[in-house]
């Protein structure tokens, strides 16, 4: 399996559980580097399964994918055979109206011959604790993936679904992610200012134009979980980006999350985690 | 694996799923048959993952294990080093508060060497909706089985879990069993009444003393697939009893569920189904 670097450490603890090798091919603030995505596929002894995207409001890199980076993609994806999964549980989440069509997923591109599987969630816009996504896919996978959800889970709760249908039935939805969207970018702002103002300046950060992470890299001499342990006694914790990396080795990244804090608890945070970035730097 | 024969086709369908081959093991009135389990056991070419079974009113045969079967099962595991996996989403359905010591799992045996997992269930008490469960296993196991269930769904349903710890803390159970238990045991004596009406005498059935079936066993020349298609025409359905069989091949019984019919349904439902086996016995 092909995956982003960074890539969404659930994803990636399915596709291990199952056995699968990872690859990851490195993002940059546009998305997934295509010319490096077609040296990988080129250097690989099979063909994989299939490539694994994030492709708005990134989990754990927090950018969206270019109009024409998602253009290359799909093109490349055609010419090699190479199925895409689509996972997009953030991209209801853009802080700016106008940036609404860069959402449109590649799976809603018309007249792409890609195989394109996709995945939206109501765990990031109703709750987590609801447990339902929604697959759309071509109809012999869709088949197994029915079958194998089956031998599974049986079904997901229908509790939660007749929740989630009243809502949306209900009209509820689109007035509750006005509120969301005004909520993360507003927290999303605070936590900008606050890297700017406690982080040093050999450190970089992504500025994400939606959904609910950034994404911090030190120089390569640091490491991510000697920062955790610094920050987490003095109360602010974050994922280090190991766990993010399908290879599980690159460690001089972490990710933040705006969306659960209230701005006052991020601005501190953000300080605390600031100051043993920069006692770390003078460590090394 | 080892199964019962019959056996819960959820069981057998996320066993399958993972490449099991499995080996069922004949129940009578009282449980499973000590004697055959001890002979396949001899004849395995490998020594079994473990045996699952379903005792505390099997489903889909209804019986209850006899405290002696019970106890020699566990003699057999512990001889053998035979694992358990003791299922028991119905434990708590009896008819009669005197049949309640039966419900007590071989997991609750003091000074049982014999490696038991048990897991208990929401689905019948609170209703399938809640998707919740509960696991008791060795910590080598629960450890084993908590990744895999991270690694497959995240977690379960927080929402679900929030309800029924808010219906139990509020003591809400106790009273909710008792209107299941009174309910539930006038259903299956209807059923039971109109099975003793309308079957020919060929057929017999197991007597429920809790939970939701009854396995109705027909002669072995007879095919429970052109029972149903009969009777699903006139408005009767059940399952049939391939889908129980671990092997997939014996089909001449089928079971009956009386838990969510209200009984002037269950009267007319087995009426149509007797009328169906009794043509059938005359086709044959």
């Amino acid at each position: 399996v092909l995956t982003e670097y960074p890539s969404f450490i659930g994803a990636l603890a399915a596709f291990t559980s199952f056995g699968a090798r990872l690859r990851g091919v490195a993002l940059d603030e546009e998305g997934i580097e295509i010319q490096r995505l077609a040296e990988v596929l080129d250097g690989l002894p099979a063909a994989p399964k299939f490539l694994y995207i994030n492709p708005y409001f990134h989990n754990p890199a927090g950018i969206i994918y270019s109009q024409e980076r998602k253009q290359r993609l799909r093109e490349l994806a055609e010419e090699r055979d190479l199925m895409i999964l689509e996972d997009d549980p953030y991209g209801e989440l853009y802080f700016d109206q106008a940036d609404r069509p860069l959402t449109l997923p590649i799976k809603a591109s018309t007249g792409s011959e890609a195989t394109v599987c996709y995945v939206g969630s109501f765990a990031k816009i109703l709750g987590p604790g609801m447990r339902l996504g929604w697959l759309l896919a071509p109809p012999a996978i869709a088949e197994k993936c029915e079958l194998a959800k089956q031998s599974t889970d049986a079904c997901s709760s229908t509790f939660t679904q007749v929740l989630a249908h009243a809502f949306l039935a209900g009209g509820h939805l689109p007035g509750y992610l006005t509120m969301l969207r005004t909520t993360y970018r507003r927290r999303a702002g605070t936590m900008l200012a606050a890297l700017k103002e406690h982080m040093p300046p050999q450190v970089t950060w992504t500025t994400p134009r939606g959904g609910f992470y950034v994404w911090v890299s030190m120089p390569e001499t640091l490491d991510a979980s000697r920062v955790f342990e610094a920050s987490i006694a003095r109360g602010a914790a974050f994922v280090i980006g190991s766990a993010f990396d399908p290879e599980g080795r690159r460690n001089n990244c972490f990710r933040l999350a705006f969306s659960h804090t209230p701005e006052e608890k991020i601005a501190r945070g953000v300080e605390i985690i600031g100051d043993a970035v920069t006692a770390e730097l003078h460590n090394v």
